[in-house]
């Protein structure tokens, strides 16, 4: 189940000016599932994104970046679930942009202005012709209030749907801001099987627009982990429509920060989320280190600890085995780092320091922190003014048993 | 259950002139259990070590670096199980120093010719009372065939003791080689919760001990993964106690490159048991990557697929789910890596090319494949021409049991 988390009320996923969302049971894989997504965008919308470094990106990828890139006036994102059309070559390359002509011709625009988004299994074909006889239904169904819907739309092995609104004031004009995810396995930074579209109705530039999206996803998805593999099709989007009578914000606005911070703020609730829905999660832990030389080298502590299946068995069982935590930092790759001089907290207690156990430490302290659903793991490496937060999950019986049923 | 593998037979672990072994139940953590060994080594007898590269090293590792480069002539070592004395300080580092003055005064030799090694919980302080208290039944039962008790009394989660022989002619004089190691969580390079023993009776220069050394783990212990946490205590010795009465090897002697394999070749298979005996394997996994540019980058893509959740765990449901070996291919970090080029196999059947599905592969083959107990997985990078062989097992509910429960 869930750690903490439920699906949004629709009415609590705020309408953003500018874009619908339309979807659809197209039976890509499984009948009766919404698994197609259209979302269009006003003219003038302004669109940046960012995507997965795997070597293998999956062939919706490669078209997105190349329409991205062409400047062509983003109008219109489709999504299917099913199939990632991934591993699949050259035919998979003009499945994606044949899905893309298909909803261009019915759209009236350009198949560049279409970017396509695939999520599920891997190296099987993609039923495009399913997908393409989806889209008239997907059209019909366009409405400003469908998030809810296109949340569940985008699910694979997700339990609840993921989205969050935000409302601010950029010059004296109220903003809104919403946000749907999808990604519960294959999470890990440069960036999770997990799909993310972020919207606001704000007039943005481009410039501003590509800024907050790196500023954004290194404080969000890039600091997630579920099982340390990265998928071939993450995609995030940051989308601006410019309907909400704004100034444009560039920036050097005086209230770019303020929307770079909602935005990010978005970010971060859409992929904690992931985490929280993560593959057989029990236990939402983040993982703090702080005092640290350098960012990579607090990432690389923190990824030790969030991505070693041993840590991760043992906050299922609520164990405090904390050496286990100690033998993950050890072995994070810091070369020159002293372990008697850091210190480790679970929760607020101070758990080990000069390169053992604290003595003030007691056992039950660290029983009744782990029956917690939400743990915080610290480390405070005491070698300079770094820090970096993680988010994870348990390792549990069930991890093993959605991944080893997936396919079937 | 361990993937073919069965204790060996007490007559096919040779004793090896100029060794002794000895153990006891001393109650360490648990009652009625063999954990305490005691090996002793003839004057003259020469001993390399490779230690594990944490941080967190435990007490006894930072012991055995120091006795070994103070070349005081090891005599004996000493192994306990049930504590890692690890993650314990100053207090961790007087606990195993006093295991080694008491085996020293037993032994009438210094203490710094004994190497003492831990192995099982982090962060708990050593029963050292118990271990010495344990030393002289161990000392009375000291006898060259003990082996398989040897063996035996080092296991932690083993399920299964590990140990082989070989006997070889150098210069015309028989030569015999044995070797134990434990095992079966916390695996990874550099190296794994894991002790290793293996003993030659030839004479052996101390350079060629430590070329030896460095050759044979670089081909096994450091080939194998089980969860790619890397223990606190793993210590692989190689010992010559030169009482076979052949010419003593150096780097030089025509012989060297035959003592070499033969003993690379007992390391393999230590450390192959390992992977066999990993906590909750039910299949074991061959990865063997060719055709790369560099060792480097041949080990990046095999431990990437070897330490994927993802793919390990398919490998449990018996899935031939190859997309998820893609997308580790993909992810391994190999910047300039073209999908199109890399070929993949499952056994001897070509199951991707030219970045997809291989257009003659059948799923009925890949199921086929997947039923078996012992699985090659085989990447050609066709890029250059280094290649490694990386050795893992699959991910099951057993493993999350295993290590939710071990301290309970």
């Amino acid at each position: 189940m869930p750690v903490k988390l439920t699906a949004p009320q629709a009415s609590s996923l705020l309408p953003v000016k500018g874009v619908k969302l339309g979807f659809t049971e197209a039976s890509v894989r499984k009948p009766n599932r919404k698994d197609v997504l259209v979302m269009t965008l006003a003219e003038g919308s302004r669109v940046a994104g960012v995507f997965t470094k795997n070597r293998f990106c999956a062939a919706p990828v490669i078209l997105c970046k190349d329409f991205l890139a062409q400047k062509s006036g983003i109008r219109a994102l489709l999504v299917n679930t099913g199939c990632a059309n991934a591993g699949t070559g050259d035919d998979g390359l003009s499945r994606a942009q044949q899905s893309c002509d298909a909803l261009a011709a019915l759209l009236n625009i350009q198949a560049n202005q279409v970017l396509p988004f695939s999520t599920g299994v891997i190296l099987e074909p993609l039923p495009v012709d399913k997908v393409i006889a989806g889209l008239p239904a997907a059209i019909a169904n366009l409405q400003e209030d469908n998030w809810l819907n296109a949340a569940e739309a985008i699910m694979t092995t997700d339990i609840v749907a993921k989205g969050t609104s935000r409302r601010i004031q950029l010059c004296g004009k109220t903003v809104t801001i919403t946000g749907i995810s999808k990604g519960s396995g294959m999470i890990h930074p440069n960036m999770a099987t997990m799909l993310g579209y972020i919207v606001t109705d704000a007039a943005v530039s481009q410039a501003a627009l590509e800024n907050v999206i790196q500023y954004a996803v290194n404080k969000s998805f890039n600091c997630i982990t579920v099982d340390g593999d990265t998928s071939t099709n993450d995609s995030l989007v940051l989308m601006a429509t410019n309907q909400a009578g704004n100034p444009e914000i560039t920036e050097h606005s005086a209230d770019f920060i303020k929307l770079r911070d909602a935005l990010t703020d978005v970010a971060v609730e859409l992929a904690q989320a992931i985490v929280r829905d993560g593959e057989g999660a029990t236990k939402f832990m983040t993982v703090s280190v702080e005092g640290g030389k350098s960012v990579d080298e607090c990432r690389k502590v923190g990824y030790a600890i969030a991505h070693s299946p041993l840590i991760k068995t043992a906050f299922f069982a609520s164990d405090p085995n904390l050496g286990r935590i100690l033998a993950a930092i050890g072995y994070a790759g810091v070369e020159d780092l002293d372990v008697n001089t850091l210190r480790l907290y679970l929760g607020d207690v101070l758990v080990a320091e000069k390169g053992g156990r604290a003595a003030s430490y007691l056992e039950e302290q660290g029983v009744a922190i782990m029956k917690e659903s939400d743990i915080l793991v610290r480390v405070v490496l005491n070698r300079g003014a770094e820090s970096v937060k993680i988010w994870t999950c348990d390792f549990s019986y069930d991890y093993v048993k959605i991944n080893a049923d997936y396919r079937s």
